[in-house]
């Protein structure tokens, strides 16, 4: 089969011919393809910031397709049923699993294109397909439910839940990429009051008025634009979604007295945490992994035209012109893209 | 009327004769002092730490006493009630107080010894006295009762709340000073399977045992002792209770994925938070300004028998005493000294 995989940091991907995967153990299920497309992780990744990761190794942890084979201990799929892959395989019956907390899973969490082959490739295995897979709703767009693998759980689950976002309340999301973006499709399932997005790229601050926004700004006007919305108190949720230290910054001169920063962003260094304005504040800085356990509301919420996840797409390739999705990827913000859908 | 007040930056307070206070509004109470004690919130204070706090004012912000004057908009407490004063005066009304953020009070808050004269004198007066005063329980020891002004609010809100100890769940105190030692004799309530206390000082150890942890650590040893009590995972609940960037780094080693590092030390400087190592790991940091809204519970488990509050008291003085007492808390190891009780 054709795979997309990692030839080293700073190196360029290499798509070739691999060995199909089997089945490994009971617990497992081989998927079909239908579509990928690429994380900001990815891009991580092929920097190097993953050590996890061997050269070789298939890239990918989003996709959508449909069920090859399953091994004698997967019950709840069977072979051709349509499928969303989760970025994160959780077993179900660890200490964490037990608690909620797939993505520390004891034999996964985030496995995929990472510890074991991914998804940019004809055909991935999945490990512990019970908890690793979900069935497609009738009627659902399948592009738009490749945005499910990882960016809308990711931005609702570690922004808006763990920023507590609530009716009334109001919520600045500091960075408007595509999980900023999910973060605000997803927070306005809690009805806040104000929703400030922030970002210096003004084609994402119009798509970002057009998904909803109360405010934009870009980040030299953040602060001021977040204090006349809030009478100079900050907002009640602040969620980073870029993960450098001058954003995690930000985020502490954007936040109210008893309000949270929700850290979504993946860091790469420490960042200065100003305790001696903050010890007596009474907030929450918050931090997470997706662990995906809200996937089926969200599916619940695609199909029931709820979350306009299509609007992600801003850019659509085949699998051969993978080299060029990930370089328009690479360079977002002169090619106005958000995500890739890539057709196998 | 006599009264310790601050005579600036690292200068020594003065004991002198001041005014008696008078009621200025209908909702102050005026309190004759009983008994107060000293913080270490104070000897920041007297190193200049505090910049609202002015020359010529009465320090304090703990004490217990009965009522000399109330205002007539005071209804609940009356002329010869014995009160214990709590460190923090809340309006009752103010957006914050009706959040139970009495901390954050938009007229009050810690007030008492900072931004208006406070409890290391004969008389005090309480603004706001309705939501800043609270009735003695019958039979309830005086003395112990002191250490509901602030230690024992303050180790339970914003250490063992905020710090989401529950049953079963894993505890490590980094600090063993009064505050960490109300935190610990507080976790209690919630029944957690370890406790372990971490001090440089080996008497403040001891006494935590006695008061129930179930392990110490001095500082070097910490990582090791709680990585041996947890199966390597660290620690649910993780309470910082010293306020230096050495210990709040320290907590960040000793959390566990998926648990709360609850800060509880009042910090002069920033502190590194190490995101390249805690973004995936579902951790929060918390703080908190001790809102004192859980100090009723704490009367009744004072009145119950089942808060030994009185042990935290190691010394005992006649007020003339004052600056013998300030001198022996500001060198707390040397002394074994935990709590002054200052006898008016």
């Amino acid at each position: 089969m054709r795979a997309l995989t990692y030839a080293g940091a700073n190196q360029t991907p290499v798509l070739k011919d691999v060995a199909k995967p089997e089945l490994q153990k009971a617990s497992d299920a081989v998927v079909k393809l239908k579509y990928s497309t690429i994380c900001g992780t990815d891009l991580h990744i092929l920097k190097g910031d993953v050590p996890t990761m061997a050269e070789g190794r298939v890239l990918g942890h989003e996709g959508v397709g449909v069920v090859d084979a399953v091994g004698a201990g997967v019950t709840s799929f069977k072979v051709g049923d349509p499928v969303l892959i989760s970025c994160i395989s959780a077993c179900g019956t660890c200490e964490y699993c037990k608690r909620g907390m797939n993505s520390h899973c004891a034999s996964g969490g985030w496995s995929l294109g990472n510890t074991i082959d991914g998804t940019q490739a004809e055909y991935v295995r999945i490990p512990n397909a019970e908890n690793s897979l979900y069935s497609v709703p009738e009627g659902v767009d399948e592009k738009a439910l490749v945005m499910l693998s990882d960016i809308f759980p990711t931005g609702f689950e570690c922004g808006v839940l763990n920023g507590k976002v609530a009716p009334g309340g109001t919520v600045v999301i500091v960075g408007s990429g595509p999980v900023g973006l999910a973060a605000l499709i997803t927070a306005q399932f809690y009805s806040p009051s104000v929703i400030v997005m922030v970002d210096g790229d003004e084609n994402r601050l119009e798509v970002a008025k057009s998904l909803g926004a109360t405010h934009t700004a870009t980040p030299d006007k953040a602060i001021e634009v977040v204090k006349s919305v809030t009478d100079g108190k900050g907002c009640d949720s602040v969620i980073e979604a870029v993960g450098i230290p001058e954003t995690f910054h930000q985020c502490q001169e954007l936040v109210a007295p008893g309000g949270v920063i929700a850290n979504v962003g993946v860091h790469g260094v420490k960042a200065d945490l100003h305790l001696e304005n903050l010890w007596d504040k009474n907030i929450a800085v918050t931090t997470r992994l997706v662990d995906t356990t809200t996937t089926p509301m969200l599916l619940k919420m695609l199909a029931a035209r709820k979350l306009p996840a299509e609007k992600m797409i801003t850019h659509e390739f085949k699998f051969e012109e993978m080299l060029k999705a990930y370089e328009i990827f690479g360079k977002a913000g002169v090619n106005k893209a958000l995500k890739m859908l890539i057709e196998m």
